[in-house]
């Protein structure tokens, strides 16, 4: 029995030492120790090459560095029948949310309009709305989507929660399935997206839900928050809605191609704001605590937790 | 009796409505209007002229339209035993606590590094702290600190209380008086403003109070946000801190003087936020409707709420 290491982009040997000082005796392996694949029980993955699964016989679960498994599920030669845990951490849930506040927080207050008055000197008091004067409306109701729905709930804000099935959170206005999207939007003024990336949420973010967004509440016209996936967004859909005022702002942690290619428009718009996909990260100490007192549970007969319905996709 | 109108800056016509539509048969004047000076029982007043209070033996009150009464309590003749009453409102509560939650957020977030790596089209990956690991230390624990406090407890930030006399509020470190200043400062790492000005606080926010904050836990150094008065800081102090790196940033609502000129550094400084003294403002509809209260109430026995104490100067 052994857990294998295979992570690419990020300092496995770090990866190594947090999971043997977490699981004691219990072995931990990386790619260029020699071992019998038979051994080979759980395979902690992060960007995988497309043999890393191949010979394994004896897997009992593989392991997913991040929360989202929409890069893992594609893999070609992923085992059928082994299951996969993604990655639920409240650290992780933490800063999404601190992320999701901080976005929020400054459209609402105007910020693009504050921070041109100031390039141009002008001081000109037109007032923010209160926070309890705006919806915003959040994409994707799982353990993300709750905490920072909470929060926003918290600061005063209206919310609404777009998800597949229905979720009930305290104060939160619940939309459920394709039926209620255009509703949930309409009903919207900050447009936040934490939804999982599958065939059905690829491309959402794109000219004709932009225009859908309710329009006359928040000074200069709605926003669009992502902290999700680059691939739920139509760039060039994004770009001409900022350019021509369907949307006032937007907040963008994902792209299509990251890092973000040097000729992107985005980089230049004085109304989108760009970060280098940091919104939420999967902390080494986190992490390995996670997923050590996972296996162990697992190796003493416990059933795993946070498996992926690779149907659903997440 | 009757209640007098005496604002300056702000469309008084309207305001008159306001009260007028709250207030009944109780009739409400201005200072265009002929009335006996004798029947005046209250002033609501807003940058008074210097003889805003001559001839007005019948006073019961005055109103102050502002939160903040340090100008008022500057009148060079304010009727002396006339209780003063200010406004204390739960939108002006909400927007406060708004513009306190984005600027910190937004500092949390490391916003001045990014908005630079931006515009310099850098993608570069650090990670911002979560906000567990982040200390805010809030000056002045009035109605408008606690609120901002409780708040900022509930998304995770470690939060310091500084205030004259202790209060308690839960998850609130809690300092009080002077002698707790350098450890209050020492523990912070965002430190906001919301203090009257007072002849103590002025000039608070100076470069050896900056100097004291701490330092190393948020990436770049500490960051200060005024949503008080100008009187509060020194600008000249708060430039040279941006510039040499003892501050990473700073949020300033309120100026020395306002507008803030045009050839102030501030307007041009990328890590310096300015806003035109938007944080929170007193609208007509909530003012008349806690002011109107007040009075009715009074007029019916029932004692001021919220009134200045003059020698403590808020």
């Amino acid at each position: 029995m052994a857990l294998l290491l295979h992570l690419a982009d990020v300092n496995e040997h770090a990866w190594a030492e947090r999971f043997r000082s977490a699981l004691g005796n219990y072995p931990v392996l990386l790619r260029s120790d020699s071992y019998d694949p038979d051994d080979i029980r759980y395979i902690f993955a992060w960007k995988p090459s497309d043999d890393a699964f191949d010979g394994f016989n004896h897997l009992k679960a593989v392991l997913s560095l991040g929360a989202g498994v929409d890069a893992l599920l594609q893999h070609p030669r992923l085992p059928e029948g082994v299951p996969i845990v993604r990655f639920v951490d409240d650290e992780l849930t933490q800063c999404m949310s601190d992320y999701v506040i901080a976005s929020v927080t400054m459209h609402q207050r105007l910020f693009s309009r504050y921070a041109a008055h100031q390039k141009a000197r002008i001081w000109s008091q037109l007032y923010p709305p209160p926070a309890t004067a705006i919806s915003v409306g959040i994409m994707g109701m799982g353990q993300l989507g709750v905490d920072a729905a909470r929060k926003l709930v918290m600061l005063g804000f209206k919310v609404n929660g777009w998800s597949r099935t229905e979720k009930h959170v305290d104060g939160v206005t619940r939309y459920a399935g394709d039926e209620t999207f255009d509703a949930f939007l309409g009903a919207t003024d900050i447009l936040v997206n934490l939804l999982p990336l599958t065939a059905d949420t690829r491309g959402i973010l794109n000219y004709a839900t932009f225009k859908k967004l309710r329009r006359g509440t928040l000074i200069g016209g709605p926003v669009v928050v992502n902290a999700a996936r680059g691939g739920h967004q139509k760039e060039a859909d994004i770009i001409k809605a900022l350019e021509d005022g369907t949307l006032s702002a937007a907040s963008l942690d994902v792209f299509e191609t990251e890092p973000l290619p040097k000729d992107s428009p985005l980089w230049t718009l004085e109304n989108c704001f760009v970060t280098p996909h940091i919104a939420a990260i999967s902390s080494e100490r986190n992490g390995a605590r996670y997923f050590s007192q996972m296996l162990l549970d697992h190796e003493a007969g416990k059933p795993l937790r946070n498996v992926v319905d690779r149907e659903r996709g997440y």
